[in-house]
């Protein structure tokens, strides 16, 4: 709340944020807020989660074509508490919980006008470089992106909005139904809240593929109807297949979601999928891939790339609301935002292991 | 017509075809037909062209999974003239000019009633083992699959509407319309029907690749927007994408038709496809391709898989009919149905060249 | 089945079916069944639900463009047992209990061949003349129409399919998912099992609407999110429009179904329904309607049309199968196959009042 | 343009506008600015056609539910010159012809983010109050909606993409296409441009109905395959059916444009349209319609609504520069800007008669 009309952010003192200065090195450092515009608001955060990207940020300083050359605020999962509103808007109050759509689309490309906002090339989104994320004490965000959180779920649950946003994004474009067996390559984050998208969205049958056998076991507990464990060894994936088949049963695989993105994973999605299916590629794991490609277009098997998300996060809200998704058991580390703890978290989930989602409480 | 009460058929002695009995051996043997449903014709047979698999069939005995392990009947684009009808044919009469669609659905499983009877896993296809084809004199066919000729098109027209329809299907699997830029990848028969196809589909801009200056030369003759010659080698691609981004002009490629299907092919059609847009594999060159799969993903462009056609005849013909399709300049050599001739129009379209595409007239 | 080699069928005595004589006439009596061909089953009927359009040709002998000019076995919602199999058929083995999807298609014009065979308009269709029903103590049916019941589902269930086929059908057109506020016009059998089939499709929010309270109160068991009791007076529209938005929330209706398909219920579908939506007309009590047509349209509401039902057995199946969707609730009387109880029991179903379903056990 | 750095607009006294004061009541009188924002654009307006709306609203003061209570700037077909540009822009220059889209989104709206910004609640739009319109020596609007025509195309066929829009966006809506039999009702403005974006689309037939052989003779001349004229008489709706499928062939009627939007238009589209085709109701003339929508849902034709047009100006100045549609045979009367041209304009246009599209030169 301002202090006798000034805002925290011009008394210029407050606002903290997490900067990522230079190769795995992050640091906590104020952060000046832009000027509020009249349909902005004002948020302090709460809740901030860690997604694979920011750690590849901080382990690289670049993601795909992205490239950090100058210090970034890091973070973009995440939820919090209206301060303050600009002067048109109308649909929230200070003291709203939100859930924070990280992207800003121009709104004057074809794609944004198309409602593909989510490619549009001039996008501005949380710590992307060059602009800044949200792992911060506040920040500033247009009102439109500021989703209120109905009172029975928890700042958290708004953070996890965004992973979920990915696999509802996939699923809208697989176009998911009560008719669609569907196949997961991964059981990480990413491959988890799909499978839980996926069920939502009614798929009658989900199998989910993994290395690890404590992220299958995670995988059940979340409802899968069958898990597979496989290799890393491309050798294996004929009898992967076969496998994956028979768990699936005599129907078969329509929409295979690879959430990993590499050959071996990406071959196998092709090569389970029935003719006339789809195959997601949601995870961005290797960059060239080599895969049969032909065998899987003579099926009409396609391809369909994911990118982020649009428009997801009313669904997200209102899926979480009426518990037919509960993402809670994903959120298994929390740490506070001290110097300490923010490395300490980043390590947790760089290390992976049991580590699923690691969340910020601010 | 039949004589006396009796059809040809039953003669028993005039029904020759063009078999395939070995490796690059062709017959021309008699070929027995079988008994006439209820609701099936039969047709003689007048124009034949040669096909890519035909070739491949020649000169391997096999194409993607289907093995010749028998002694088979060649050929599939084909048109003739009606000479007998079954007791509930409604459609047609003895005399009527027809084209053939060459493959037979089951229509009792599921994607058969959904109407991607295509991709039926039970589908029978001209000469396709174990099932016969059609350079005979005589074919039985169901007369749903044999369409009637308009008086102002030939029955090679007639016959080429089978590979115009690949590329007929592979514009609407794609949503081609007046606002599609397109870029077709290979200027052989198919790239070149596919140019066609993509005009009458409405398409403002469209740009052909290829290796050879020939085929670029008929790509131009036949309509193209632009042109570009390419090299067979992969560190050519970036340079050879902004180029064919130079001619495309400034709205980009929104669907490339990959009709050849190479690793470089496919590497290209990817770069070269703005995002949100569609490639298209349509070629069936390699099995396995190494292509940069994960940034077209994440740019959400879509590939999409291409299996010959369905319910294309009648939208070919009228394409035809119409003049906004003129396929006779691909009709580039004839031959007659001697055993001598079978052999050189195979050679012919073997050797490719200036050999589009050969047609037999029987 | 079959005794010392003869079916039943060939013994010629024993085929006994409901047969639709004249007006408001029923009589019990001998029906001799077709050859059985080789894709083709030989069903003992076990369970045959009454639709509201059998009642209308008892009491009209018409319905739409079809007339009843010559006697004609009634009923279409069926489920039985395998007694004889077609010498070609390979999914199916005497003694397996399966459902009954009542319409062939002729699988050679258009409309089948694009997978909308429930349009196509040489369709034969149980019990629409001048083909012939199933309620018969047996009927030949061809095999891939005929769908194999799990073991956890009762016949009755399977004959249930029927029904619940149109709402699936619906639900499939109106493309329902997990952000589709619903709209229920009518709580009639069609009413609420589309109520339960869009639930089944991830409906967030079902609000239905009737002028009965006996109805509303099934329908909240069923688990409507909300009901609204209307009159049949056409100038409380605004007022009752007013209430079932209020009802549904702030989102607002994004697809109704018009259940009923009557002035009143369609004006106020199109006037319930938000900006974009869409509007089902499923039921059809009014053949000429008077509508606000111009401001729905000209709010981008589209009015889709329902008939029948393609490839929805297997769905169905499924949704009963796994608990998705509970029919039995549904089926409110039961009778025997005597000319009594036929008689009795088309009454009961024409009556209306607390039958939502009259079921046959044969 | 700006002279000794002060805009035109700045001295106050030069800009002046067509306001509609009352009813029946044009007055040109000043119409100051607003200020130039960074992302828009001043134009000094060149050519503005006059709309049926326009002219609906001098002699009702109303359209649809929107009212004119204040002095309003009539007009919103319009295309100029750019005169001055705000700091952002980056895609125009002072001298460059653009043409004019007349409506913008709130850009926050879900529906504007879906991309259907043409339903947005909040849009702003020419000429629709409370909303000053363009017929007026300058305007500001934003940059993004205002597209730079190619040298080859004049000003007023500029200002005709607008109304060639409300055809474009018809034509996608319905999935206009090489194999969409196309109905027309209606040969007026509306009528007419729908005829030629279906040829552009790909229809491959287009039969036109209208009550006034003045109109059908134009229609004829701007190619359509057939026309029918009709009564006003809901007697002949059978007998004229029948008619305009003897002209369209066989294959029947795909889809139908009722440019009308009448009782009698909507009644015999309904009627005419095939099995699984599609009615869209682009005129809007009776508010509430008495029309067979039963019979038409039962062969599942849906209705499909078109209020205004979204992303139409790239498109349709493609279609224009390419020579696939030519506008100019359309506007049959031209005026000036002067206090009597003005009025003798919306006379002209209010007439109708010979005058289709009546255009202003600034």
């Amino acid at each position: 709340m301002s202090k006798g009309g000034k805002s925290d952010q011009e008394e210029g003192e407050e606002n903290m944020a997490a900067w990522l200065v230079g190769l795995n090195t992050l640091k906590i450092q104020p952060f000046k807020l832009p000027p509020l515009g009249p349909h902005d608001v004002r948020v302090g955060m709460k809740a901030v989660g860690i997604c694979g990207s920011d750690v590849h940020f901080l382990k690289t300083l670049r993601l795909a074509d992205f490239v950090v050359k100058e210090p970034m605020v890091i973070g973009h999962e995440c939820a919090g508490i209206i301060e303050e509103i600009g002067s048109e808007v109308k649909n929230l109050v200070p003291g709203d919980r939100v859930a924070l759509e990280p992207g800003i689309g121009c709104w004057r490309c074809d794609l944004c006008k198309e409602g593909r906002y989510n490619i549009c090339p001039d996008m501005k989104f949380f710590a992307t470089p060059p602009v800044h994320g949200s792992l911060a004490r506040q920040v500033v965000h247009p009102a439109d992106l500021c989703f209120k959180l109905p009172d029975n779920l928890s700042l958290e649950e708004g953070a996890m909005c965004e992973p979920l946003s990915v696999a509802v994004h996939a699923c809208r474009r697989a176009n998911i139904g009560p008719e669609t067996n569907v196949l997961v390559m991964g059981a990480g984050p990413i491959g988890l809240v799909t499978l839980l998208a996926a069920r939502a969205f009614g798929a009658p049958r989900i199998v989910i593929v993994d290395v690890d056998d404590y992220r299958l076991s995670v995988a059940n507990n979340l409802g899968a109807d069958g898990v597979v464990k496989v290799s890393t060894n491309m050798q294996d994936i004929p009898e992967e297949v076969e496998r994956i088949c028979e768990v699936m049963g005599a129907v078969g695989v329509h929409v295979t979601f690879d959430c990993a993105g590499f050959n071996k994973t990406m071959s196998t999605a092709l090569s389970a999928t029935r003719a006339g299916g789809k195959v997601c590629l949601v995870g961005l794991g290797h960059n060239e891939m080599t895969v049969p490609l032909t065998p899987a277009a003579a099926r009409e098997v396609d391809i369909i790339g994911i990118f982020r998300y649009k428009n997801t996060w009313p669904l997200c809200i209102e899926l979480l609301r009426s518990g037919k998704i509960d993402v809670k058991p994903l959120i298994t580390h929390r740490f506070g935002f001290s110097q300490k703890e923010v490395e300490e978290a980043f390590e947790t989930s760089a290390r992976g292991g049991d580590a699923i989602k690691v969340m910020f409480n601010l």
